[in-house]
């Protein structure tokens, strides 16, 4: 029995509608005559701060401030998407917002943060500091926490993705997500398992995150304390699901996980790039990278109409993968 | 007195609109407050092949093929977008494809062409070669010359852009165009003045162009015969504007042109790729840099809502401009 449903998720997407729009739908000839099948690729990427994270963000500050207590402000720590999401959330909210960051995270991303109106604090560059960091600024400042992904309202915020899609493409068959934690891919498990219990929902990592063996065994069989995995694809670098997400996605999602190494993703980043003409981070190239996989080319042919979601599009254009090196 | 007008634009509209998609219009707030007002950005990179070129060589294909005269195939000779274009349209409409291409073309594009099934033929890397070999091979295949812009029917094609733009955002004030021959700013301008009489059509032009001189004096002013300009916005780097698109731009264009040096379209690019999360090519670049510039700035405050045609997004994203020099 799970905490969420798709009535929570229809909420959320009450709730962030008035403030995000819609993220379009691509498609390309030339990617379907090369692999097979029908592709629509969800362009998260194209999202307010450049990720899904701000639907997640969103969702949980206005019920936050819904809930009726007072709500000073926000918290969260991220080297990454969440931080901007949250930050540009709060903004629109009216609420004062910190994000604790990583001292080594590029300035880019810290400009960006401090952009949408938050302050900055930096911490030691390892998930420890970052938590004594988190816990001390929600301390003083009586701030409320935010995390990033695994909880309820950041889940039924994620799901929203999986409504806006089966409204324009009812006949999807599968869908193919990008894991890290897990919080999008179980949003999205949850919501489109109740409008379609047929279509099939398959995770996709990065090479060293080995879920599908966890998957098999209904067993988290990670390492402690949680490590990253060693990927180009930063934004979906934690090794472990979260504690919530993981039993959703055991119940929901198929066993046969995608398995995307940094060649594959680079190569999916650049065919996006290149033909697609949108601009993708690491993890939406490893969705791109298992859409053209053997192991999908593969599958029953019952699977026609593929949805792929690109989830997000902040990648440093100074130094993309595909420099490295020249 | 101009041979087009907007019902040539819905004509087109109408034979065209079955094969592509209607492109996304693109904004970002944090734009709009850097520069002052609103700004909505026509995403033609995201069109098929890549760039709007699509537009005017189907509507030019279709009308060959409505004309009741038997058409073998067609040929044109381009190094960029309209070739990949024409081999597009030609491959819809059932029919054989010549792209004459100077031998120093990037591989990329010529293998696009090729991918669309068209065929290919190398001639020397000068104007002169590319007409010559162009009506060549035109004479012994029997097939019909589809020019890449100076000719209504591409006109017309180009002009649905405004007609989808306007439908989408009718309050637009002004819309900046890049140009090269300008059968784009010229299809744009009759279609948009005629929705909207007091709409501001500006054309945008890379460093060297020099058309404000020549809108002023009413006279073309450029030497012959016709040169390259020395940009990184490839895609309209022709000095001249055709001798159809002139009359019509002189006509309806504001004298006031918008002129980006390349640092100036390398931030332009750099803003779409970075916050916009859309691959663009230099040509683009340039309406982007006319957006941000002190010219736009120092303008009037009625022009409230201000278009940006994204022309194209066909750049090699292995040599992207600001890697130069790394």
């Amino acid at each position: 029995m799970t905490k969420i449903s798709i009535a929570d998720v229809l909420q959320a997407h009450y709730r962030i509608k008035p403030f995000l729009p819609k993220t379009p739908v691509l498609t390309s000839s030339t990617f379907d005559a090369m692999h097979g099948r029908k592709f629509y690729f969800k362009a998260e990427n194209m999202q307010k701060t450049g990720s899904f994270k701000v639907r997640g963000a969103l969702n949980a500050i206005i019920k936050l401030q819904e809930s009726g207590e007072p709500v000073k402000g926000v918290t969260t720590h991220s080297s990454g998407n969440h931080g901007q999401a949250l930050a540009w959330a709060a903004s629109k909210c009216g609420l004062k917002c910190n994000v604790i960051t990583p001292h080594d995270t590029p300035n880019i991303k810290i400009r960006s943060i401090e952009g949408y109106g938050a302050s900055v604090t930096l911490c030691e560059p390892n998930p420890t500091s970052r938590e004594e960091t988190c816990q001390r600024v929600t301390m003083e400042t009586g701030y409320s926490f935010v995390p990033s992904s695994d909880h309820y309202d950041i889940m039924a915020g994620q799901g929203t993705i999986a409504l806006e899609f089966l409204d324009e493409v009812p006949n999807l068959d599968a869908i193919l997500i990008p894991a890290s934690k897990g919080g999008m891919a179980a949003g999205i498990a949850i919501t489109a398992k109740s409008l379609k219990p047929n279509i099939k929902i398959f995770v996709v990592e990065p090479k060293g995150k080995d879920l599908e063996r966890c998957l098999i065994a209904g067993e988290r069989l990670w390492p402690n304390p949680p490590q990253f995995v060693d990927t180009i694809a930063d934004g979906i670098r934690i090794q472990q699901l979260g504690k919530l997400t993981w039993p959703i996605l055991l119940k929901l999602a198929e066993k046969e996980v995608f398995t995307a190494d940094n060649e594959e993703i680079m190569r999916g980043m650049k065919f996006a790039f290149q033909r697609m003409k949108v601009v993708i981070e690491g993890a939406s190239g490893a969705a791109v990278a298992a859409a053209m996989s053997d192991r999908l080319r593969k599958m029953d042919d019952s699977i026609k109409n593929v949805g792929v979601i690109l989830c997000g599009g902040n990648v440093d254009i100074d130094q993309l993968p595909w420099y490295k090196g020249k």
